[in-house]
């Protein structure tokens, strides 16, 4: 009898050696790896009775048939990784359904409705500075704008897929259509602790949360530490002190919020040199759109309030707003029922990341199984799952495939 | 009648010319410059009647001969500056003396002891590693192993000192012995806002504030800032946070304590990741030396425990200390009263900041002047002290020469 979960985890070492030098995995976007991977999937595609071709966008897609007006249920992921990343993040979405198919296959149990799963060129964003090219195009919301970027040595995207033997001019024909598409499933590592915390080798996703950024710039008079007395100081770190305790407040003490100062320079930055200016970055993630701007515009409150105490200047900007994604309920208790089916806990939790499956959600309801990843290592040659971890994965994918019909 | 401020403040604007192109004054020791400088300041102490000689440590000296056995009364400062620096850092502490000892020759006042007027060749650092050669050499604390030090082009301290014409053997011959000096004073712009704040020209030196610095670097872990929940974070900023804002609180509620955070660097420094390591320095600067460490013990502890409440490993680390340096009482004294007889109240304050005077305490008493500088800025283009508090210094100083006798 097989054990999918280590034919699953032999296969990602497999692929993983599909890779630039160097520590961990290095796949990019459009590069003889991405060719080689492709020629690879497409290999483990056909042994899973899938037919197996490549898209304008880069996408491979492998397709089950099956009955005539029965719409296709999609899955998968991207195939490439951060520069030195791991074996599992990506990959293991597309590794993992091709499995469940050929599971379901050699039970003679494939589903009623056509299959089609999905390993996307570029989800990191690695390469060029945009990413999601391939789940964009086929939801339709692709922007050909993107194909004029240069990647770090001056090749255009457009020209890069071009020479993959792809027709860049063709991408937006990849686009599906809603009445066909029943939904999307992506299978992804946490990326987090929570499912390890928990005891709990799968959990189902609730939404992907939304994102907003802000840069908040702190400025005050530069000074000689020796000289300037306390009390006449207009010291920028010691108010972004104050900042980045707030911030962390705020969020511990707010369900369903993370927020994060990532990044913080400071001038001039001498030992003897009493701060002039700060620049920081505060990061907010939340399920709900309204927690998220809600903190959003307490964080801008703050900083007024302690810019003004200390007296600063201030400069702050919210640069990027991402709202969030709700996975579809349905999905998600078909796929809590074919995990539950394991005598495993289904445990729901919100994906702090972005994924494929927030651009698939432009063309149909979205769901996602989170596996187990240990540490909550991720981007990292160490990230790992367990082949027990990704045979019950592959258990719950195949269940689930079993009960898809058009809903 | 000579408007002897207007005076100083024209020979300043002169000197400052003597510069490297840029903004503001770039001096810097045994270049061309220096030697214009020298030339330019040896002409206006012979005016002041001064006979004036360089010696081997490259500090010009000016020399009034008093009675046989009097001894001799140092005042002075340095003629170098930083890099795009000011007009009155350091060489004005140079040409008020010369301009007092001109006013009491042509008053036919001049004091019963010997005087000597020091213009040293580096007090900022800013060439070589090391500075405070002159006084050092004076003082008899020169540490020759300093000679090998390179510029940024790679010419030692000695290969320069032997271009300038002088011999870096005999720089020990310069030191002078204590039975003979009666006590150094230096007059300096204040670089702080005290005096300004208490709309007085002149300030009294209570001591020099002795420095301690420590580095820290507090190590928690990296993690996705959207997949890490907030309670299982070990976020190093988030304790850099709680240790800025202790620094600023403990110094803020310390008579005489000074303590800057100016120095603080985050990896891995990205808007999306919860910050790994925080490399941050701490400076604390007291006129008591008991007040300095104990903040310093005070410091260590509160980063020990912020680092046990968040689950960061910590280095905490002394790097640097030198002992505060007080002002002799009775100099100080006669200062004051110099002061007080212009009318103005003489402000007693300490030196957050290190001079030429903390080497020459080494053969002597000391004592400095500080002089009101606009805005409290200093080591800038910007720097400025106004021309009529520049003729209340020469006032006082020549005021205290008239007292003056062994002491």
């Amino acid at each position: 009898m097989t054990d999918w979960g280590r034919l699953a985890a032999d296969r990602l070492d497999e692929i993983a050696q599909i890779s630039e030098a160097g520590p961990g995995v290095t796949r990019l976007p459009f590069t003889c790896e991405h060719r080689a991977a492709i020629a690879l999937l497409q290999e483990w595609m056909e042994e899973a009775g899938l037919r197996a071709r490549l898209d304008d966008a880069g996408t491979l897609v492998g397709r089950h048939e099956g009955r005539r007006g029965s719409g296709t249920f999609y899955l998968g992921s991207h195939q490439d990784s951060v520069r030195e990343g791991g074996a599992y993040d990506g990959i293991m979405g597309v590794v993992l359904p091709v499995l469940a198919m050929r599971r379901l296959k050699e039970a003679e149990a494939l589903p009623p409705v056509s299959v089609e799963i999905l390993a996307f060129a570029d989800e990191e964003g690695v390469r060029w500075p945009t990413a999601l090219i391939g789940p964009r195009a086929i939801a339709g919301t692709f922007d050909p704008a993107v194909l004029a970027m240069e990647d770090k040595d001056g090749v255009t995207l457009r020209a890069a897929i071009e020479a993959f033997g792809l027709d860049p001019e063709r991408i937006a024909d990849t686009r599906r259509q809603n009445e066909d598409a029943i939904g999307f499933l992506e299978t992804h590592i946490e990326q987090g602790p929570v499912l390890e915390e928990c005891g709990a080798p799968l959990g189902i996703v609730t939404a992907i949360c939304g994102i907003e950024r802000h840069q908040i710039a702190l400025v005050g008079e530069a000074g000689h530490a020796g000289t300037l007395p306390m009390a006449s100081r207009r010291d920028a770190l010691v108010g972004a002190a104050a900042l980045v305790t707030e911030t962390h407040r705020l969020a511990s003490a707010t369900k369903d919020l993370r927020a994060t100062v990532g990044e913080l320079h400071v001038s001039p930055n001498g030992v003897n040199a009493v701060p002039r200016e700060v620049r920081m970055t505060v990061e907010l993630r939340s399920p709900s759109d309204g927690i998220r701007s809600d903190a959003g515009l307490h964080i801008h409150a703050c900083a007024e309030k302690v810019a003004s105490d200390i007296g600063l200047q201030i400069r702050a900007e919210r640069t990027y707003a991402q709202p969030a994604q709700p996975c579809d309920a349905r999905l998600a208790s078909l796929l809590a029922q074919a995990v539950s089916n394991l005598g495993e806990d289904p445990i729901r939790l919100p994906s702090g990341a972005t994924h494929d499956a927030s651009a698939m959600a432009d063309l149909c309801p979205i769901a996602m199984l989170f596996v187990r990843c240990r540490g909550g290592v991720s981007h990292s040659p160490q990230e790992f799952a367990s082949p027990q971890d990704l045979g019950y994965a592959i258990d719950a994918l195949a269940g689930l495939l079993q009960q898809i019909a058009r809903i």
